[in-house]
This record gives C-alpha cells, structure tokens and sequence, in this order.
C-alpha cells in the first residue's frame, strides 16, 4: 500500500464513518471513476446501504424517493462532468419540497480544471442558490486536522440538509489519480454510539431520546471549564452564571460576554485566563475534560491553543442556530439554541459531583493574577494597557465601551478586571475587521447613552470619513485614540524580526496627526501625555455632548516590552501556584 | 383581443422575429404551459423550424446537435420549474465544447416567486457560470422603448452565444396568464434584409460579405454624425479624424476623447454641441439620419435626448469587443472592434458624396457658441465653470486633467473649447462614481507628470483618506476642490424645487474644512478668492511637488443660475443661426 493509498482511504473513510455515525443509511451511487474511492469506502462501510443506479437524473430523483418516505438525508454519489448537471432536476425538487439529500460529486485535482482535461466541468457552485449549503472539500490528506474537519463537514452536511427547513447540500471531493483505495485497513468504521451532534430547535427544547445522553455527557465531566465568548444578548448572564454555579464549573469570561461587569455574583469568573494558557505548561497542569462554550470563540488565542492541546473528551457548544463556530474542530456536541433556553432546560435537572478543588485552583490563580496586573497599573507606566485600566475606571455606570480590533480588544481581554460598575463591552467580532469601526461606534452611540471608543490609529485612519456623522447628528461620543504610528499588533508577531522591510511592509506608519481630523469635525481634541491629564480628559469628556477625540501617543516596542514584562511575571506566578 | 394579448404577442413576435432576424433557423421545444406564448409565435414565425422533443434532456442534446452541425446558435425553449433543470447537462457541454445555444426559460411573474406557487422554482442565474450571458426579461409590455429593448436582447443573445468562444446563452421570460397570445395580428414579421447587427472581430478584419453592406449603409447617409465619446486609446485620435474628414462629417467630441486638444486638425470638431443640443427645436433643425459612434456614450444628456427623438437610420456603433453600450436601443450596427482597425479598414474604401452644407451649419454654430463662451469667461465670474478655463488655461502642455463625476465632467464639456496645447482628459466613467476618485487620479499621478485634479467637495470627502497615498510615496498633484458645500449636480434636478427636506435629503452639505485635510496629509493649502489669485495658486502649484490643495468655494444657488444664463444666451445663438 503507497503512502497516497493510505491518505485517500483515511480520508474518504473518515468522512464516510462519520456520516454513518450521523445517522445516513442509505446512498445512490452513480458509476464512474473519478468518484471511486468514495464509491469503493461506501461500499464498505458496513452501516449504509448502497444502491447503484446508471443514470444519474433518476437516481437523483430516486433518492429523492427514499429521503422522502423515510425523511431522512439520504447521499447520492457520482462522477465529475455533466453526471454532475443531471442531478439538477432532482436538487430543484428537493429545496422546494424540503427533502434532505446530500450531494457528492467527484471532480479533478485544482490543476486539471478549466485547462481543457477531458471531463473536467466547473463544479465550484454547480447547483447555485438550489442547495442549502455547498462545500468545496480539501484534497485528500491524512493529517489529524484535515481528518477532524472532514467528519465535521460530514456531520455539518448530514445536519444542515436535515434542519429545517430540510434540503439538499452539495459537497465537491477533488481525487488525485490513482483513485483505488484500500478497504481493508484497520479501524476504518467506529462502531457503536457517538452521541447527537448538532441539535437545532426553536421552541428551545430538546427531545427526550437526545436530553437523556445529554445530561449524562455534562455530568460525567470532572474538570469542566464554563466558556462565555462574545454573546449578543446580556440578559443570558444570570441564566449561564446558574448554571455554571450548578455545574460548579469556573467561567472563562471573554471580554465581550459581558460577564465580567455587573452586581451578578462573580465568584467563578475567570477574567484573567488568557495570561494564565500563555504558560506552556498549563495543558498538562489544568487540562480539563469539558468544556461548554457559549457564542462564538473567545478572542483569546492561548485558549484556542489550550484547547487544541488539551482535546477535551467532551466539547459542548451553544451557539446561535447555524452558525457553526468551531475552528479547532474539537467539539462533541453543537447546539443551535438561545444560551437561555439551554440554561433553562439543564440548570434544574443536573446532578453534578462537584469537584470543589478544581474550582479553587482557578479562583486562586486568577486572584493572584489580578493583584499582579493591579500592582502593575498602579506603576502608571505609559503604555497601552493602562488605557483600559483608566477608561474602565473613569467610564459611568452603563456605559458602553466600543473597542477597535487587533490590539485594542486583546489589551481589554488583559485589563478588563471583573468589577460591580455595569460597563457594556462591544467590538465588531464578525470578521474582526479594522474597517468600519468608527461608524459602527457612531451608530451605537446614537442610541445609547456614554459611548466611548478605545481604537488604534490605523483603523481610526481607515475609518476617518465616518466622523461626518457625529458632526451632522450631533452624537455625543468619546474616541481614545492609541496611537502607536502604525498597526502594533504586527509587532507580537514574527515578521517584526524581519526589521528591513518590517517597518514598510506591515507597521505601516502614516504619520498622521489626529488633530486635524478632530478639528474637521469640529470635536474637541486633547493630547494627554500623563494618566493624570487623561483621566482628566476622561472626566471632561463624560460631561460634554459631541465628539471628544482624546489621543494617546505609544511607543510601538516600548509597548511590546511592557507587555512582555507583565506576562513572563505572570506566569512566574501560575508556575509558582502550579508546580509544588 | 384583450390589450393583454395585444402586448404579450407584441412583446414575443418583437423578440422572435429579431432572433429570425439574426439568423436563428432552428428552436426545439418542450411542451407547457407557461411557455405558451413563445411556443405558439415561434411555430407561427416563417423563418424559424420548431421542432417538438418531449423531454427537456433530450431536448438540449438534440439541439447541441443541430448547433454542432451547422456550427450556428439554435435554440431551446421549456416551461418554468424541473423542466429547466434539465437542460443542465446540455448546457455544461455547450459551454465546454464551444457551442451556440440560446436557451429560453418561461417563469411565473414576479409575485409568484418563492412564495410557494406551483413549479416556481429560482430561475435567476439557474445555470451559473455554465453560461456565457443571462438576462432576466422584463415582464411582456408593447411600449415602444421594451419593444426596441427586446429586439436587442434577442440580437444579443445570438451574437453572444456565436462570438468566440462560442457558448450558451440564457434568457427567463417572465409571463403573466393568460398565457395564449394572437398570432394573427398584422406586422409581426419582417421580411428580407435587416443587416447584420453584430460583427467581432480580433484580427481587425470584417468579412467581404459583411463589409458590402457596410460601407453601403455609410454612403447613404446624408446628415452624418461622427460621435467620439470616452475612449481608452488616445492613438484612435488621427485614424478617426481621418474617417471623418473622408466622411465629411462633423464630429461630436465628448470632453474625455481626447479630441478637444492637440495638433491634430480639428475643423470638423464640434465641442460646444451638449450647448446646442439644449436647444429643444435642434432635433428637427439639424436631424441626422446617420450616426457612427468611437467608444462608450459621451457624458452629454442632452445629446441622448437628442439621439433619442431623432432615430437616426443608421446608428453604427464602433465600441470594445462585448461592451453593448447603447442605452437608446436605437443602434442598427455594433461592431466589437478596435476604432483604429474599423478606421483603417473603410476611410480608403468609402467613396462619400459630401453634404457640405450640412457640415458648415455645425461649423458656424459651434464658432458662435465658442465666442460667447470665451466672452462669457472673459468677465471672470465667480461660478464653478470658470474653474475649468482657467485651469485650461494653466497646465502644461501634456499635462494630465482628471475630472470628478456630477458636476466637474459637465463642466469640462461646456467649458472645454478645442485648444493646440495637448492635455489628456480622464475619469471614472465605467459606473460614474463619485467614491475613488482621489485615489484614481493619485494612481494616475504616480506614473503620469502633471496631474491636475477638479473635483467637487462631496467626492473629496468620499475619497478624502485616498490622500495617504500621496503622502507616503511623494506623489505630484494638484487638486482643485470646488466647494458648493454639498451635492451641487442636484440643484440642476427637479428635486431641488421640494426646497423643506432638498438641503437634508440631496444637497447634504457636510460643512467641512478642506484646509484640515489639506494639512493632515502634509499638502499646500490655498483659498483665492479671486480668478487672478485662482491663477497665481496654479502657476505656482505647476513647479511645486507633492500635494497642493486649491479651495473653490462657491455657492449652488449663484453657480446654477450662471449656468443657466449661459445656456439662455446660448439657445439665442442657435435659434438665430438655423432660424430663419
């Protein structure tokens, strides 16, 4: 057997397995030859029944047939080219009817398209708006993550094409020749139970054949970690912290969940954990066993790392329905449901072993941590954490605190101390752009009270034109400026070493003096050079209308330093806490 | 017979009997409701043979046949939903082997879409990029502009699905019921000769057969109009002079040809025609009934009105392969061809008879109206026209004017007299958008010497952050900016009379100070007040590098009522000239 045998075999079988795990029985298989290892794994697999069918329209329309009595996502299967086109009746009928198919085409490796091979037909969106979700599958490669992510993308196919309303989906497998596969390799098919992926329901209720091994996953868990990431709903907050009080779980309390802020009790919220993954060895000194996620991924990247090394036998995500958020594909379980109505259905009926160690373990780190990083911002040194510290600090109950991307919402991620005073934490999370965030500010200061903008200077440059609207509509906004010249995040990472092109390649300096955009706009400017004068701006600014543009000037690698300072010393402390 | 049949016949038998027109000789159709009426006109058109194919499969293959065979577009027609799906396979063929299809979907009318109706199924873009062109027909009408519209889409349609690569096109017609229409109404098809609508050609070469009738419909043209709008090649320049001077027709230089300036002959060049064409009765005085346009339509909308209510006989457009640019619907010949390969081909063959009075009536009304231009200038009125004379005036020779949309390009065309010093006129006419500007002409400047920018004060502040660019990499220009503090085109509109809400919702003054931007980006900053300070900023700014900045301001309510006088005074020229 040749190294590329093996990688095709484990790939389609992977994919295979977890579809039959996902509950696919049946597949209509076309002949042909690009579509032979999947054709040659099907039949192998000894949970899903093949049936062949030489013309691919009917044995579109034949599955169709199938899906429909039993109502369940049934595959078809066939080779690159017009075999592809004829399904096209069938996938039209199935939309509109609401039956669950599961499309599978095979087509040539990204070399052989579009340079006239035999065959070879566009099939990147072949079927247009008439499926409900197309995926262009990667080539074929045993590497741990591909093969984690094509189960994901079995079970996503299998689950999408069956929610409601239920339809077809269309997957699109490059093969590289030659295309034989070897069936009789060890542990191809998992067998026995692997628990329901993906629920999804609206009334915010879960079928009792699926509650049950719920409920029994959630208590089997010894060393749970509660996971809050950016959440679009506050009132969630009560109804997730009673149920981490009832799991005894600590709470891992991202920035944006609004969590951290508020007269809730606080006693599990972790705020500080991004410092503490930063230590290399906390996968093995606190790996935990579960994890529930709620909302999307926290900004932290130690944690992604954390829990990409640590591999927690169950990951539980509550999510918005559809949304999919899982980049490390680790989870067990996705659940497309309100955090409160997930809340509400378990708090009540759990029966947790609490594991009362664990739990202190995180509270006393945290606690040292936050000492640490209050000490330090007592130094008042100038750099750009002690931003927040003072804005969070200075900002009136209720107010609404707009962060810009890259560096700003990771400083708050450091510097957001768990605190009684209500502040509303906000950022644009959806692609993370450094565009647009000015605007998106200005909108949300247009209906709320004490809105104030903590942004870097490379995306208040990008975003500068959308100043216009607080000048016409009078919107009362505070905009602190960090200007370091230049995108500082870009300074934590490698290429800052590479100095000859750094500079214009990635910092790129603008030199721009904010001043002039402020008196454009006819906002009030400062330049603060001390905390004392910002606080001071600060203060002001909390009691005059219209646009307040404070500006802090950085040091780009005076910054870094100081961060990195702050880190290694905390991590002395988790080493200290941890290692007997 | 119901005014809905009436309609529904006209709007089908216009579309066939163009499609005969073009050559079509071939349809094969599928039974169906929907698709009655085609079905029904097509089988009473004389000139095509319907053949009937049951399956829609089958069908598509039959007709990749016919199309194979005799290596011309033929064309298939079904009913709405499933049915269509089923060409899919022929399609995908036709796309890859290079073979004419023209393929016509019936589908239920807008308000039946996607709301549950019988086999309604989402026919937009069905068939992705399987085709080359697809095109959503307005719904059956027998107003003269949709008729003359449908008889271009169905010329279209056969000349894309026949031009290299050869390929499937697609329409979708939607049809409201009742679906049967009158074959038996009077002058629904056209006998013999219609010319031949669409040449494309690569090499630069039309074929014997095609040029005969060419140069024929050319040399029957009395009151000839040479009409050069935008064009990307300023090389053009001397060929279509030279095409002109052969024709001896006078030529309607738009202010982006390039033919305004230059060393070039300019006799025949009328620059002041948009002035002229205001002049309601000059449709009547001065009527062509041959028009051959370079490149895309010019800027002037009095000249599409004009165009538009004279109907000229010929109307032979010379434009970039694939572009169909004809809003009017009025063109009789488009030809995909360079205007220096078109040139070539036919100044030496054609063999005219002059109209010299014809030509001479253009002549002196243009002279008349450049004096009272040139007059008009000469009392240096603070209005936004007088901008462009001067910067005219100003610029080096070979110098670089790049014009913002709205107001600066109607302003180049008025002031815009036929000078000897050479300047190359540019700006975004593709969409007309006032985003992007300060960053085009900045790209311009990075490769041009001399770039003068005009623009007005909302498009500077759309594109105000493009002026980075000029900052970072020491880029040359000088920007005029003339400030009306807001949208000053719509004072021109009707909506500026609906005077409560016009400020708010049209002119949306931002009440910006240009001087910040101007210093935010390190520029030269100037504000005269004067046309002799206006000139000193000019001159000064011609030896000066990197960026200068020159403020207008002006007001919208004076600048409009200057224009206006203008052209009062101007229509008295020609109703003097060319009424008797």
């Amino acid at each position: 057997m040749t190294r590329h045998q093996e990688k095709l075999t484990r790939f389609c079988a992977a994919f295979i397995d977890e579809l039959a795990l996902s509950g696919l029985k049946h597949i209509v298989i076309s002949p042909g030859s690009r579509s032979t290892p999947l054709t040659m794994l099907f039949d192998n697999c000894p949970d899903i029944k093949v049936w062949m069918n030489v013309d691919e329209r009917s044995a579109g329309f034949f599955a169709l047939g199938i899906a429909k009595a039993c109502m369940e996502p049934v595959a078809i299967l066939c080779t690159s080219g017009t075999a592809a086109a004829n399904y096209y009746p069938a996938i039209v009928e199935a939309k509109l009817a609401g039956v669950p198919l599961v499309v599978l085409t095979a087509d040539r490796p990204h070399h052989l398209r579009d340079v006239g091979a035999p065959q070879a037909i566009d099939q990147i969106k072949l079927y247009g708006d008439q499926v409900k979700w197309f995926k262009e599958m990667p080539p074929q490669s045993d590497e741990k993550h591909t093969l984690q992510f094509v189960r994901k993308m079995a079970r996503r196919a299998y689950s999408v094409s069956a929610a409601s309303p239920k339809g077809p989906v269309h997957l699109n497998f490059p093969f590289e020749e030659p295309l034989i596969p070897s069936p009789d390799m060890d542990n191809l098919w998992t067998k026995g139970h692997s628990g329901s992926f993906y629920y999804e329901n609206e009334l915010g209720s879960i079928p009792e054949h699926q509650l049950f091994p719920l409920l029994h996953d959630i208590q089997s868990i010894n060393k749970g970690l509660i996971v809050v990431g950016p959440v679009t709903n506050e009132e969630a907050i009560p109804y997730i912290n009673a149920f981490a009080k009832q799991c005894g779980f600590p709470i891992i309390a991202d920035p944006l969940s609004g969590m951290r802020s508020g007269d809730h009790d606080k006693t599990q919220i972790i705020d500080m954990y991004d410092a503490i993954f930063r230590e290399p060895s906390i996968p093995d000194l606190l790996a935990s066993d579960g994890v529930i996620r709620f909302g999307a991924m926290p900004v932290s990247k130690s944690f992604s790392t954390y829990l990409t090394k640590v591999e927690p036998k169950t990951y539980l995500i509550v999510d918005e329905k559809g949304s999919w958020r899982d980049p490390t594909h680790l989870s067990t379980q996705m659940i497309g449901m309100s955090p409160i109505s997930f809340c509400q259905l378990l708090t009540s009926t759990l029966q947790m072993t609490k594991n009362d160690r664990w739990l202190s373990q995180w509270i006393n780190i945290n606690r040292d941590i936050q000492k640490r990083v209050k000490d330090y911002s007592e130094e008042e040194l100038w750099f750009e954490g002690q931003a927040f510290v003072e804005v969070l600090n200075e900002a009136k109950p209720e107010a609404t605190l707009f962060v810009g991307n890259s560096m700003p919402v990771r400083d708050l991620d450091t510097f957001f101390i768990s605190q009684e005073k209500k502040i509303h934490p906000m950022a644009n999370r959806g692609a993370n752009g450094i565009d647009g965030v000015i605007s998106t500010a200005l909108g949300a200061a247009a209906v709320r009270p004490s809105v104030i903008l903590v942004i870097g200077d490379l995306s208040f440059y990008h975003d500068m034109n959308g100043l216009l609207m607080s000048k016409c509509y009078d919107i009362d906004i505070t905009i602190v400026v960090v200007n370091n010249n230049g995108g500082g995040i870009f300074s934590f990472l490698p290429q800052a070493k590479e100095s000859d092109r750094f500079e214009a390649l990635f910092a790129t300096s603008t030199d721009l003096e904010i001043e002039y955009a402020a008196r454009m706009y006819k906002g009030k400017y400062s330049n603060p050079t001390t905390w004392q004068a910002f606080r001071k701006e600060l203060q002001l600014a909390n009691d005059e209308p219209g646009l307040k543009v404070i500006e802090i000037q950085t040091n780009r690698q005076e910054n870094t330093s100081i961060h990195r300072k702050l880190w290694d010393d905390i991590q002395d402390i988790v080493k200290a806490r941890l290692i007997p």
